[in-house]
């Protein structure tokens, strides 16, 4: 199934959004911009395929994580922990690089504190609080060519409250999905966004897409992934991962994905202009996790899936979490589809 | 009392090491680097009192943590929970600077890998593990002097397996203790560590003092924190909170620290030369809290409290992790006050 990317509705999704047409409706949201005052910036690396992608906050976004996959890179997680103080957050970064990624959260509070914006800490001085997670995009050469505190800043310095850029930009420049049967047969993974408005309130994510599995539409079809050797369109990894090891050096699927340990990662960004507490920010960021459960099979050990939660509460009111969590997964789901479909388109 | 920094079995600590006149009874160790193999460079930036220090670890140490405190900034902390794949650590990083000092681990992982040091990934590449937490130290004047990668760079080259230099250097050069009744009446906190040797396996810790709160001997008795004013010695900041907010605006302890969002955070980090699987190396830092509950009153919800545990292998054995905590609960402790008491000695 060939989806537009960013196209609302496109996959008869249960939280649909009000028909642009109906009176008083608001129109459809097309993009995690459509959540006021948040603005994205996409920032590439000259000389290969990696880069960054910055969501700079409106004040008071109030900010939540779940990190659940087993490879994880990232910065000031345990500072989102509901039960730790600090509970705003102004800006989140997406990375690739692997760990050496990191740094570029450094040129994102730069570019915030040169602003004025971060946590007032006494005697004038300001903490800007930006959460970050990496993707491993170090294959091939160059690999000493990463995002560094520059690239961070360039994101900044990029970043407008307009639709942003699909495909392979950003966080998503270098990222590859289906990587089961090796990084040859994999294709392109990329950034994507998606956006719902139910009752009132808009649920977006954003999401740079580099799993080690397939990318799965809502019917459980393989539309992007690792690719079949004679041309004949995909393996379907999760299914040969069942099959058991089959003999020959080329097909033993479980020994490629241990010799992987970095090779993965999908991180992201569902946000929401509803008022949550800094606890239903994270109950927020977990539902959201099902979304990529659904997108994306198999789910690996190597896999460092986090995602964050930033609640803006730009719509003025609460809203019910379940809800909220459903739309989470769907806009997270959506997000992972353009961002393949969009990275193959160019 | 006071205590000779580093000095072992100096409290009648109840895992005193064995008398050094005993018959093929090992010397009793007296730093962090006794245990082989584990290395401690400190380093200062020109211009403020703010460093870092990094503990470089021996091949196939596997690392563990637990974040504590209400106010944390870290960097790989999700990477080292158990439950996620990667188990071996390469350095730890404690630093100044707040947020902001996150960028050293930049400068640590460089150093790192133009040694050929890291987790191997594929295509030649490898990333450096490099866990890290900060501690807020940006009072006064110029706090846009704060560590970088140049710093994390700098202690990498200056580490060694000499025990290291205490007090007013590193992660310690400006923190201070006592901060409840205003930064004027604090202390300096500093960097400290200790050892002890029981059946053969050594436990030590090196931390980073900067608590909002006071510093206890094994008495109870505070030895550094908030000053009185009238210069005859401590408040005593536990018992000046329990008696409740008094009259007029300098004696609000309760305000006072309130107003400190960032002001604070003990770090460190607790090593042993046990081989300890992850989880249990989890398990031994969060033991090793108690010895920072039992060294410091009172502790805040802006204290940022992390404690890492490194296990290098190295003695080539398991032990119980029982033992191992009381060990690690017990240095922490005399780390925390050889801290102090090295800082108010210079």
């Amino acid at each position: 199934m060939k989806l537009s990317p960013g196209a609302p509705g496109a996959q008869g999704a249960p939280f649909a959004p009000s028909a642009p047409s109906a009176p008083f409706a608001p129109s459809a949201p097309t993009a995690i911009t459509d959540i006021a005052g948040l603005r994205v910036g996409h920032a590439q690396v000259p000389g290969r395929a990696t880069g960054c992608t910055v969501l700079l906050c409106p004040p008071g976004t109030v900010g939540g994580v779940a990190q659940r996959g087993g490879a994880p890179g990232t910065r000031e997680t345990d500072l989102l922990r509901p039960e730790n103080t600090v509970d705003v957050v102004h800006a989140v970064l997406l990375t690739g690089g692997s760990a050496y990624g990191l740094d570029a959260a450094g040129g994102v509070m730069r570019w915030l504190e040169e602003r004025g914006i971060g946590l007032p800490v006494g005697d004038g001085v300001r903490v800007p609080i930006v959460p970050a997670a990496v993707l491993f995009d170090l294959w091939g050469e160059d690999t000493h060519i990463r995002p560094d505190a520059a690239t961070g800043l360039s994101a900044c310095q990029a970043a407008s409250n307009e639709p942003p850029a699909q495909g392979r930009v950003g966080a998503g420049a270098g990222a590859r999905v289906g990587k089961l049967q090796g990084i040859a047969a994999s294709m392109p993974g990329g950034v994507g966004n998606a956006a719902l408005r139910v009752g009132g309130i808009t649920v977006a994510a954003l999401v740079a897409v580099n799993a080690i599995g397939d990318v799965l539409d809502a019917q459980g079809r393989v539309i992007a992934g690792a690719r079949r050797s004679d041309g004949q369109g995909f393996v379907d990894s999760t299914a040969a991962l069942l099959a058991g090891p089959a003999p020959g050096p080329t097909s033993d699927t479980a020994s490629r994905a241990s010799a992987s340990p970095g090779a993965a990662t999908t991180i992201g960004v569902v946000a929401t202009d509803a008022r949550l507490t800094k606890a239903q920010a994270t109950q927020l960021a977990q539902l959201a996790h099902h979304g990529l459960s659904r997108a994306v099979s198999p789910i690996t050990a190597h896999d460092g899936d986090t995602l964050f939660a930033l609640a803006t509460g730009g719509a003025g009111q609460a809203f019910d979490i379940s809800t909220l969590g459903a739309m989470a997964a769907e806009v997270v789901a959506r997000a992972i589809r353009n961002a393949v479909l969009a990275a193959q388109a160019g």
